[in-house]
């Protein structure tokens, strides 16, 4: 299980250019086995998105405790990255296809005045926003729909995902927490369904607009995707007889 | 009122090299004044000192409303300065030498692994600390003493200080708070009382050992400052004919 602070980094997978979670993992993990090693993960995150739970597997021949293994890797990693939980997963364990779930939090500051010390990991809002009107839009995006409007498929064209949970809660200070859970996401499904979310709690769409958008099957037809830096991956499930991605406890 | 996050700053005061609050701060009020201006400030915090309430000064001929004035500089200054209060203050007045107490916060996150998400702002320690041990230390501190073992003055010799309010609350997830609150600091005083109490809550010291580290009135008995990036100014108060310096509402 691993986390990071998404501010410095072009994203998760690696690429020619830029910094990326995945680069610095196998760094770190060539490092110890003096041999690349190509990690797995649940999701690749987007640049700017952050992640407490993602989970990554990979194939490395250790004689000692996970533990161990655990504390090489934190000690190599930049400090912002670091690898809460380490655990053996049966042969064959595909982080991203064995998945059941996955759960992010997205962070949304709602007041006049910014925060100095949030400003990494929430988006401002200065315009009040109507946290009813959002929460009874988030109930119509539970369940199994086609999600065309809000997202592309990473691969083949299957739309069709299942949303568990969406709801919006209100914490100190203004602070605005959206969580949602769907056994896939879409690409940028989580920040479209905030960028509509914030639509709908300005009062510039009508909190009843979802199922007609869920019909429209257009991407052109949600908000745009809100910005990156209030997301953040906190939670994967798997089945119980293989592994558990879990937060840091 | 002027809020920072010290992370990117070479400290509060303007020098020949390194990006400082108070050199961007005058490039703001210069494009506002056409002129130079030199803001007078409460305490020059070090390099990576944050501050939610830091009180500055200046003069500038304005016929607007402050509020005005506070929106154009907070839309000039960086992302990491925030002004959350602006008022007139009467002729003459320093926020140096008018304060009647500066209040300090010092975040430690004390458990095994680190916060991805506070590392710029909160010191982790891993050993566990002994919070009963530090708040008996701590209230040995209050009162008005000879500090010199806890700090150099600014200028001349006195180093006698009254510490009014010094105490650690624990909050979530192991995150300690040392709340002080003194006249005026000696530089790093409020750093080397943190680290002499960490020193403390481990066991290296006894709780008991205060009283004697007073009465030495030697920089070298104490323990070393504790990292900057803990610590933050978070309140000036001034006589109430004056002006009153508080955090963000």
């Amino acid at each position: 299980v691993l986390g990071y602070d998404g501010t410095d980094f072009a994203g998760y997978q690696i690429q020619a250019r830029g910094r990326t979670v995945q680069g610095e993992l196998e760094q770190a993990l060539a490092r110890i086995a003096r041999a690349p090693i190509r990690p797995q993960c649940a999701g690749r995150t987007d640049a700017g998105v952050h992640a407490t739970g993602q989970v990554v597997a990979f194939d490395l021949a250790w004689r000692h405790e996970p533990a161990e293994l655990q504390r090489a890797l934190n000690a190599l990693l930049p400090p912002d990255m670091l690898i809460s939980d380490l655990q053996p997963a049966v042969a064959g364990f595909s982080p991203r296809f064995d998945a059941v779930s996955r759960t992010y939090h997205y962070r949304l500051l709602n007041r006049p005045w910014p925060d100095l010390f949030q400003r990494r990991y929430a988006y401002h809002v200065r315009q009040p926003l109507d946290l009813a009107a959002m929460n009874e839009a988030a109930q119509a995006l539970r369940g199994w729909h086609d999600f065309a409007s809000f997202g592309k498929p990473p691969q083949g064209d299957n739309t069709v995902r299942q949303v568990m949970v969406a709801r919006w809660s209100a914490g100190e200070n203004g602070l605005l927490t959206f969580e949602v859970t769907a056994n896939a996401f879409l690409y940028h499904m989580a920040r479209i369904m905030v960028g509509t979310l914030v639509q709908i709690g300005w009062g510039h769409r009508s909190p009843t607009a979802i199922p007609e958008l869920l019909a429209a099957r257009n991407l052109r037809c949600a908000a745009p995707p809100a910005p990156a830096h209030g997301l953040c991956l906190v939670k994967v499930t798997y089945p119980a007889d293989q592994i558990e991605g879990s937060a840091p406890k």
